[in-house]
């Protein structure tokens, strides 16, 4: 599926481009194309992209808009502003969700964005099929240009990515807790507590043991943390015995 | 409802807390915390926020992380990488959804960035609640500081953000086209195609006239669209007659 086309229309800073070029290459994207570019923006490109120089060094550049929209089928511009364009306007999620449905049937697409100054002038506008714009805090809506392309790029991304919202990692060497481990645990922990005189007075035990169960069991323990804490509890029961004794002597 | 505070561990470049403090104040974030930054940040860090250096000037300076966590309840970690951490591994939407449900509920929370170099180490990320991972194409994932500031504050902006995935706005002057609107058109321009000789053969014209009315009901008109079209078929329809006439004189 080939990713959209960046298109961005004059613009005036060479670390931006270099910026977007780096956010591009972040979320897979590479067709970077430029609409009469201030000159000599080849150097802080370059810098700025780091590893994704070959996307900046590799940009096409045109002299007209039209010219490097030329072969596009579906074209999204971003703006700042809403300004009575009769089109739909899209919020970033939707553009790319729609960029990633023409995509898999084969349409080559592209996101315009306009120059740092004044963003894109409505001429350029009306050769778009819609229009995205970025919800932002109306106080502060000013967005850079390569921050821009960067939420624009992540959404395309994020469209096809099927990291599950929320997962838990265990590593090789733990799992899960089981029940039983979990059990096992209680019942050591209940019975140090009570020889330790901690569950009193005793008619209450039951409900202090109720507790300690479900705060334990918040805190989804693997199998390797219920075997540091019954270590924890056997050393700690018997803790008097070494105060009373000499600390072991390091490296003597 | 408070937003969460960004802390960012060891900073290493005064433009990157720019950049942060700016792309908070784009999603209405406020809280900005330094553990440990490299020394004379504030001039790079001010020229960079714009006008957001209310943020980075505002920035509270901490020599440790736990003095900078001190208060908050809720701590979500974000990692380039997963290193086995066993606890909840979140996309940014999931954890900005938790954030939101947190903070409704008057939860102070925060999200920990590590330092440019080298990110979070372990011990760092083990004082969080949960990690955050950007997912990135993984051939470039190495992700910006403040571009990973953008994402997370962007995705709490946009987790009560009620903006409709798509709309269009006609202006005061225009609204969508009534149906009665499109087939005067509809008519209209039948009429004219007949007497121009377009709609031959006659068997033909049903089916022409069909895929006609079809081609302009994807166009989404308003009634202002619909009247330029009825002056451009009118105009059209007396083209010859104006073609052997004289153009008119301008400003004589």
């Amino acid at each position: 599926m080939t990713p959209p086309a960046i298109i961005l229309s004059r613009p005036q800073i060479g670390e931006n481009i270099g910026a977007a070029a780096r956010a591009m290459a972040n979320f897979g994207l590479t067709d970077l194309r430029l609409v009469a570019p201030l000159a000599n923006w080849q150097e802080r490109a370059t810098i700025m992209a780091v590893g994704a120089s070959p996307i900046s060094d590799g940009a096409r550049v045109f002299q007209t808009l039209p010219e490097a929209l030329g072969e596009l089928q579906l074209v999204y511009a971003t703006t700042a502003r809403e300004r009575g364009v009769s089109k739909p306007i899209l919020t970033p999620p939707e553009a790319a969700r729609r960029l990633r449905e023409a995509s898999a049937q084969g349409v080559r697409t592209g996101l315009l964005f306009g120059g740092e100054r004044a963003g894109l002038d409505n001429d350029e506008v009306s050769l778009a099929d819609a229009v995205i714009t970025i919800p932002t805090n109306p106080d502060f809506s000013s967005l850079n240009l390569a921050q821009a392309v960067l939420l624009n790029a992540y959404e395309w991304f994020r469209a096809a990515d099927e990291t599950p919202p929320s997962r838990t990692e265990y590593g090789p060497l733990a799992h899960k807790a089981t029940r039983e481990d979990m059990f096992n645990l209680f019942e050591h922990l209940e019975d140090e507590l009570k020889k330790s005189g901690f569950l009193f007075p005793p008619d209450k035990a039951d409900s202090m043991m109720r507790n300690i169960r479900a705060m334990l069991n918040r805190a989804d323990f693997t199998d390797m943390d219920v075997r540091t804490l019954r270590g924890m509890i056997k050393a700690l029961a018997r803790g008097k015995h070494r105060l009373s004794a000499k600390p072991p002597v390091k490296d003597a």
